[in-house]
């Protein structure tokens, strides 16, 4: 797995504290952006994550580039809507000669990863003898699998990142996706420590796990951690 | 495949029509939606299909149950961000009997067809060995096939939906996908005719083809039929 | 104010209830809808809740008509995003006779309640002075005041309804606006209990108030009178 | 009215090109990004624009500061909820010596514009006097007009902002958010000239003018130039 942030909004965190001042003073938001001093940025937005005052979040965005994932995580990935994507089309691009994502969990077990490579290369003489017989490559990836690998270009914005981070930190969240997650979260907290500064699974970011039964545990050694200190 | 609409606005002219009304009017929107008789209601909707003032349609929504269709199909269904959808989980769904689509590129070329039966062979025997070698099926996946069967509630309100049959019931869009189409806009088109009476591909709503080079040449046929009369 | 629930998709707890079945069931949806009992819908949905997973509640819809509210009040209110809204509008519907909404506050000050009628007077009368002038009403209109009656038609699904709830039921959330939350709960709890069963602002929801030194303090009533039981 | 363009996504048309381009490449984001030259990225643009096929310019993301605007102007901006907003609040800034925006038709009739100030005299005094006789600021604004001026930062991607202009910058739209309109506009074109040279009102944009009986014939009159050509 690759990602990579492309692009992103400049000075962000400048951005989203200027925004915010804005809402409480009489002053323009040019004036304030230059105005305001680091120091005064940084407790903003801490106040503004402790709050969860998170809607001027939304001025920072950012543009990742994402390659040597499955189209196991894009499908689950695309469903996050407050956000924008470009993926590397089956219909339009050949796959002749595709990679795959291996579950670590079939890595980790030799026969199932033997059979695993075995049904690719099946799949590939497959795919290749369909395109010969006249089939349309949008119709031969049809024998295509959900491992195949894909290339994304994602853009979000820092409100809509955080929620993406609480749903896919979790460790109930499917190891691919999760990886990704934390991937992304790496990169955009070297750029804008200050806006993720709280940013991860629900149980970091609120203290608590919504999931009941399903939970995994992390929270109670948290607490558990917390007790000791 | 298999499409159902299963729940929908009561009434979803005449909320519509009322909702447009109530902004040009000074009585009340309950008042209104009482008052308006068949014509108004019809009347008004012609107006705003004709005129594109379709802001109003988002207060009729439609909920359709979607089986018998295949993950390319919905990886691209889900692109549709404006839209609430709930599917079939290959994580939490064991898919030891799975089901899959044939294109009909592929059903028309018996070699074709054969190879693809064969591979679907393949792929069920390796997730079933997979599972049984103690992969879990969220893992197990990722040897399934874009052919495999899944279903899918879709909601959508009609403005959405006008969108959608406009990008989808296009002649580029895949066969799959367009079928869909096609058979969502008849379910709705039974409940709220005037809603959708301007419904299809960009050239039967605007008359105009955006595609260039790579447009059907449907246009060109109604504009030469259009000429004949 | 008046808030009227004007329509909302048939059957909303069942639609919820049988699109979360649908993730976990290799049943269809038409099937499951008409097979799931009334004990296995509140079960689910009381699941849902608990955990938060609230996807599902998108496919169930509720259009609301409101009136005798300010535009104070809808220029708050439409700030929320996934909703559709049709208004009043004052460039095409004249303002000679308007009404205005009086805050309790105001009220309560009889000097400050004339003070506000004799302003409104002044209003009206250069309103319709500027108009006799040749004025178009949607300039004339940029004399008329924030406390001006207006007119508005909501449509929300049940999931974006529990995010208003919990912005808008807060103590720290206007009078105004407050009250139509709880006015459009009142409704929907009438027709979907199941659904906002937990519905209130954030410190009913979670048991956690996120607004620290501005907290109105119920939580910590909450909490006092959790004790005593 | 003062429109300043302070945020924008570094290289925004090298940003929508590149993923517009991965699309239909086996080539990865960050490796076409610096492989293509400005003459490929131009071209692409120019059919993309051509066809209207825009999801890619969502990844190009713009960030203004607007300031000298009513608040007739801000109600209708926020209806556009593909955007992010933040608005100078009436809640928590004083209106003790607000401005107000005079509309062309007030100011260009004497009369009318004495009596719009005289009127905004009074609504400051009783605004002032509201304060003093203990009524909370959020309250004493209902006696506000609409005309007060307020202050706002928008960010929108650059197929929201097509959009935008679309709808705004047609005759059809009022005066002042038609001005933030072709203010914005021109801001965004000096910076992304190529995903903005098809930007305008419907009839630029289209070649149609949607508006039947309505239209302004602006529309007529381009036809007739191109005629005389």
């Amino acid at each position: 797995m690759k990602v990579k942030l492309l692009k992103y909004t400049p000075e962000p965190e400048r951005a989203v504290a200027m925004s915010a001042r804005l809402c409480y003073s009489a002053a323009g938001a040019a004036e304030l952006e230059q105005s305001m001093s680091e120091a005064q940025v940084g407790n903003l937005l801490k106040k503004l994550s402790d709050m969860g005052h998170l809607s001027t979040f939304e001025h920072a965005s950012f543009t990742f580039a994402i390659e040597g994932v499955s189209r196991v995580l894009t499908h689950q990935l695309v469903r996050h809507r407050i956000a924008s994507y470009s993926q590397q089309s089956q219909r339009y691009v050949a796959e002749h000669g595709f990679e795959y994502i291996i579950p670590p969990s079939i890595a980790a077990r030799p026969e199932a990863k033997a059979k695993l490579a075995a049904l690719m290369g099946e799949v590939q003489k497959t795919y290749d003898e369909m395109v010969k017989l006249g089939v349309h490559q949008e119709d031969a990836r049809y024998v295509l699998a959900n491992a195949t690998e894909t290339k994304i270009v994602v853009t979000m914005n820092a409100r809509s990142l955080l929620h993406f981070f609480e749903k896919r930190c979790c460790q109930r969240a499917q190891w691919e996706i999760r990886d990704l997650a934390n991937a992304m979260l790496a990169e955009v907290q070297a750029v804008a420590p200050r806006l993720f500064v709280k940013a991860g699974p629900a149980c970091v970011t609120s203290g608590y796990c919504p999931e009941g039964a399903m939970s995994c545990g992390r929270l109670a050694g948290i607490e558990a951690n917390k007790e000791k200190i």
